[in-house]
């Protein structure tokens, strides 16, 4: 693995997806992930041979040792393409996974699991959302694993489990002590092999007109008498919700990271096209003063939204994921608006071209609507961060 | 064919498209366009039957002689169901077609072409649009049509062809007056069937991640040395300009009317979600307040878009398309507007679900996107009504 | 009085406002009410005699038997300028007042208190909103009137109470009987001349900047043992919420249909300033296409605003306001909202120009800021409206 | 002068601010400049004594040596009041005539203008603005100096001349060069004393309702035959351009930190508001969602608007105004936009208790909607903004 200088690593990571990845993605948009997921597998030992391979991993652990702020400026040129985070292996929901297994997994646990996540060499999923149970309430939990000997039992419906299709575990969520005091105490986290038996994938679910394959796709699984030695248990039965909260907090900047990537290449594919679409015989796009506005307005937010979530990145690092409840919460919403506005705005300056597949505007206009819901939807963090800013105006 | 009082037509389409047509929804959303067309091809016999056959049309014609702002009624209860101007023949972009060759057809024109379109035997396009050229400026094209003895020789490119995957013919905008003195009166109409020697469907533009398929798709066309005889040009040579804005008059109100019946549905889903969906022990998203003001902003834009629909309508009766030029601009911008804000209220009150094909609130969300794009994009409505309002105040 | 054809009114009303009222706003705007109060009373005596006064009110009560959609238009051309319905006796709080007297007055109260008013001899208010209280919940009220003897002595604290400084009555809410098993028959509506004894005017609130004066004026009001006769009690002992909801549902359509005329005004100075207005040596304002989209955003909101309360007066009409209750709570926020929009962009044309009192726009900025608090917050009125819609969903 | 730890200096002023000034806003808000200006007086001399005078002042003319950023950090403590600026000597216009006199007096000048202004002795103005020509187009000026042997001979109308009203004298704005070739090299900066004859005072414009009084308001200025000795030329001629630009640079910057501390005012009034605002006898306004969705909405946009500030100024620090231009576009509308929301959520959850001048919010609500307008609308900001932005994406 080559040393960088860690100034260096964003323009390297800006170079190789602007060279290896932003070419694989028309077929990629156009046919989908396996078309070209053999090609991605050269690029991924591309990236490892070039030392950027799982940047956001300690040294030892063989990543690049980044810091959180560090590893933003990295994810956002990674967020520029769709493909970008897979390549390095950064990808939602493995790096969650990596983090929690390395946090929270034993021994054991790690060497199955966690060491050929991290090579790369199998993926995962995070099996936590239930179709008749709101993902906005986490401890509203249908899905059981009751203990029976030395295994748990779990019987369940989920949905939503991104990436399960091709993967070799899942982490889920599960009750295991219904009748314990506190809601946040009832569920568990649980390891299950993806081959086990009573474990189905009952399809890819139909999302925005796309089920998808492999990597990029969301699943229905069903569980029934589902059965896994209990050593599986990751993290200490009943701290399930506690463990999901600490995967949740990074995962939602990580999130916001990678929209900034893509606010980034909307508005230059904005700037671009508008520069060079020709709309009377003698005028360009860009001279249009409403476009002009948006584009304006698009720098403005972007900025902002980049202030913010290293804003909230740096307070991570001095303060742990607690100490940053609301900075995460305003971000989450904060970022995926102007998110959505960037796009919107990048469409309608793209015209009727905006609504194809030629560009990545279109994929990610609708794949990315889903940000203002998942990990939390606008309201409920709109809610939960008023809820603490107000804490110490109660007048007692 | 049964005589229907016309105040009770919409009641008896709403029903229609309640019992024969949302039922097959579902299948159109995962599976296609294709595997619904058997079934669809019955419900169309059913609705000829049941005296609801293009209600648009004349009774001379076989239709139900509504008038504009009858027919609006009706098309809010067809806009239900992404199939429902399809089962009634009124689809775009037939319905326009149907028009025009009813108003600048020959005798020879409206036997070939009109009459198997209005029965429903076949299918047409309308080809305008231009990879190459902006759509928001109709005289910009490329495509020219030059006569050669007694035919037109046809050379271009096109795209956005919208269902001409399985159509028995094109309406084409061609240049054949090059040297004409005003930009207005370079292009005309001419009716190209589609299996014309040197015409081809390059293919289906993929849009919003799906190339679709038959009625359900656009196309790219390329045109090389395309030849039809002069009998097929459609209204007299140089007037293709006006025709179009003639076809795009009344094509922008059924549209505006169309997506009423969206938001009405988006309404009518969003309102059942939030009135079952539990979100804790003892609640439901209802009672969430952030959910309820999005209803009644919701209903209350709604019912501004319809008045202001019918109204544009009424003016279009009583001063021609012409007359109602800024009411039409009006209502294709703000119309379009409310729906991408009522689909986008509704998915995030259906969260995941949402963003599924299990309602179809997220087939709307990714190609209603178009809706701002299509015939004028926002800003070029805006730009036309405020220089048609500003001429009063111009000082002089 | 002459007879007027009713379509003709609003043209009538129209050149009244232009020719008589509109040359004295700037007095009124930089000198205040009094200022022009003397003229203003010509312009009454002038009203009368062209047949203008009270258009609203049947024929048999010297008005002009419009309907509630006819005075709609009528009440638009009033609301060009701040001036207008003073002028033609239609002003809030009176109008509501005399509604008020007209159908819950006992005959000696419509001869001393309606009669009068309905002259234009006196003026009156209404005294409701109290500050320690919000008025956005009515049945939350302090003020009490307890009956003593004949009488009933009211002790209690108003404010807000519009047009007091001048009035020679309030019509008070206060609460007759607290032990009440309903919360909504707590209260009752007084009649208390304002020179009563115990009732003190404290002083005229500063508004925006702006103590007012008289009819121009929002007072607040200190009652202290405040001796009234009990045959000054209005309606029935305990039906105050009743009567005061009964008034306000008619009292909200009219700031709908004034705010409309609010807006045309706007809309009216925004394309003449942008028309006169040049900003290089070869350009207007109005060449701005940003302009330009400000001035077809305002026509459509416009438009759909008067299509609304139009539609709601209809309503009204038929159903009573009762029956329009979502209808009247939808143009309520709905109107409010585009005012403030249309307002904006106006001033935001005008430049520093729209920051002086040199036009009406400043004004009904700062002032009309308020029609989204008063008679119901706007999300009051979102959450009265969506709660009524979503009765039909609700399963049983 | 204390000497002070430049990080302790925010909290210093923050507290000079709650205890010294806030307690005098009532008055002025109520009662006028005049009513506090000599309350104001002793607070200056306080605030000398404190050793907060002109903070952003090099120590050795007497100011604390704050760089840009840190003058953004108590700025921001500042602009909590409408007095806080003034209090130390920071307020505009004097602060950018500080600046300018500094970097560009003669010796003279400095003596006689510029140490008496820092002292605070006597107040400033700016004359730049003319009533019949547009501010957001710097170069259209009407009003000339031509020289007449060793004077200047000055004639033409200005207005929104802020302060003008008891300030000691002007910077003025004239057409000295008219025959240069650029339209940017033909106006010149010249100081006039206010005594000047020549120079009136046509009167304080009236300005949302207020023709406010000595420094607080906004005047009309005549110049007849005004003569001036040509000494009092600032800076070169026909350099007027650049020079207005420089001061408006920073300048810009300075309203954006002023922004930000009337947005965490009204933050801070808002949530006070909300905690202790009964709305029903056992729930609170804080408890509505709605006003929570407000206030999480108002941090985000707060804590974004705050980076963008700091983010700019250090901009400026490194590379200079003209080197961080887009920066300070983009802050001028973004932020001014969020101010705007702020308080318009900060008033409605007050209700109407948001509409009086018993808090400082209906007095910004009114004035601060200028701040879209003065030193360049919204519009031009985004217009400049987008042309740098779009340099570097047209192709050659």
């Amino acid at each position: 693995m080559t040393e960088l200088n860690k100034t260096d690593i964003a323009a390297k990571v800006r170079k190789f997806v602007a060279d290896e990845l932003i070419p694989l993605e028309q077929e990629f948009l156009l046919n989908g992930f396996l078309s070209v997921s053999e090609t991605l597998e050269e690029k991924r030992q591309l990236a490892k041979k070039e030392g950027l391979w799982t940047p956001y991993l300690p040294k030892s652990d063989g990543g690049l040792g980044l810091s959180l702020t560090q590893f933003a400026v990295v994810s956002e040129e990674l967020g520029r393409t769709p493909l970008g985070h897979y390549a390095l292996n950064c990808q939602a929901p493995d790096i969650g996974n990596i983090e929690l297994i390395s946090l929270h997994g034993t021994g054991d646990q790690k060497h199955a699991f966690l060491e050929p996540l991290i090579k790369g060499e199998i993926r995962s999923c995070f099996a936590m959302t239930e179709p008749e149970n709101p993902g906005s309430n986490p401890v509203l939990l249908d899905t059981s694993a009751h203990r029976d000997g030395k295994d748990y039992v779990i019987t369940g419906h989920k949905w939503f489990t991104s990436s399960a299709d091709g993967a070799s575990f899942a982490v889920i969520m599960a009750i295991t002590n219904p009748e314990a005091d506190s809601k946040y105490h009832r569920a568990s986290m649980v390891l299950v092999p993806m081959n086990t038996q009573g474990l189905e994938i009952v399809g890819n679910i139909p999302v925005m007109g796309d089920t998808g394959e492999d990597y990029a796709s969301h699943s229905e699984l069903r569980f029934t008498d589902c059965r896994v030695p209990d050593e599986n248990l990751l993290g200490p039965e009943g701290e399930g919700f506690r463990l999901a909260q600490e995967r949740l907090g990074p995962g939602r900047i990580h999130h916001c990271m990678r929209w900034i990537g893509i606010c980034e290449r909307a508005f230059d594919l904005m700037c671009r096209h508008a520069s060079r679409r020709r709309i009377t015989s003698d005028s360009l796009l860009a001279d249009q003063a409403i476009v002009k506005a948006w584009i304006a307005e698009s720098r403005a937010e972007i900025n902002s939204a980049r202030l913010m979530v290293l804003d909230a990145a740096g307070k991570v690092e001095r303060r742990g994921t607690a100490g940053a409840r609301v900075e995460i919460s305003l971000i989450k919403f904060y970022v995926a608006n102007i998110l959505q506005k960037v796009l919107d705005r990048a469409i309608q300056t793209h015209g009727a071209l905006g609504m194809t597949d030629y560009t990545p505007l279109a994929y990610w206009y609708r794949h990315e609507r889903a940000a203002r819901i998942y990990d939390g939807p606008d309201e409920v963090h709109k809610l939960s961060a008023a809820k603490q800013i107000l804490k110490k105006y109660s007048s007692k």
